[in-house]
């Protein structure tokens, strides 16, 4: 099949590092299975989660990877997971090769930009219980496969914070 | 040309509203001339800045565009502005029409999710004066063009504040 002579394969253990934050991103990322995330660390050594993503997801310093700047973000594999990468030439390739990939990109975007744009308005006005709520109505799956100190991390909340929003909710008669 | 065919013209005053917050957008548009702005408003009647745009800049309450969910932002204008305005179904037909199209947006929603991303990751980790500094090196010229009291809202800090550090900032020797 013609996509699949674009990408090459690797496997990644619990843990292990894809990219290093100050490094360039070279590859765009998709994940065939298991779950990774994305997260800057600050100056402070303050993790800041970015993204977590699995089966079906594609992963990457997107500004890095596109403009060949430095990475602002680290990714790793929170589960063990496999992954399909394109370098930024065979992805310009691959979509001049076939240009309905120029549509799955589009609409994969058009998806992103829906969730980027959602994101960032909660984290301007909601209060942490609303962040949660959101999250737990738009994506009940990540709460289910995430361990609870990245979600804290995501929500960008102390873990205490969260654990106390959830037990809140949970001994809420309307909860 | 045949792409013009799939856009109708519209013209708006100053303070015209092009979206109420609460509606469906029926529209994605692109800025002929002009300076618009998209925002959110809350329970307490705060606004949120999302975005700034001008000529060659596209807008849209993206969400509600492509899902027919209602608007979560209100869009209008900050100077008299020129738009060219395409549906859903025209957007579609655009880009089966015309192939290249799924290009051209694919390149623009790159573009678009590197802005998100920085905007996103600078809202949780930087302090407002950093925030600052971060806009004035990706984006002078939204500084120049758009009033001190909407890039205050746009940073998420209040009006006073912005202005004590652009004084900072400006009597600072190696500012």
């Amino acid at each position: 099949m013609i996509i699949q002579t674009f990408f090459k394969e690797k496997k990644l253990r619990k843990r292990q590092l894809l990219l290093e934050q100050g490094e360039v991103c070279r590859y765009l990322s998709f994940i065939s299975s298991g779950l990774m995330r994305t997260y800057n660390v600050d100056e402070k050594g303050n993790e800041h989660m970015s993204l977590f993503g699995w089966e079906g997801w594609w992963l990457s310093d997107f500004n890095s990877f596109l403009t060949g700047e430095t990475s602002v973000f680290s990714i790793d594999a929170i589960e063990p997971s496999e992954l399909l990468m394109i370098t930024l030439a065979d992805y310009e390739a691959l979509t001049l090769a076939v240009p309905l990939m120029d549509r799955y990109f589009r609409i994969l975007y058009q998806n992103s930009l829906i969730t980027k744009e959602k994101r960032l308005l909660s984290s301007i006005k909601h209060t942490a219980e609303e962040k949660y709520l959101q999250l737990a109505d738009t994506n009940p799956e990540m709460l289910k496969r995430v361990p609870q100190n990245l979600i804290a991390s995501y929500l960008g909340i102390a873990p205490e914070t969260l654990s106390r929003i959830r037990k809140k909710l949970i001994h809420s008669p309307t909860g």
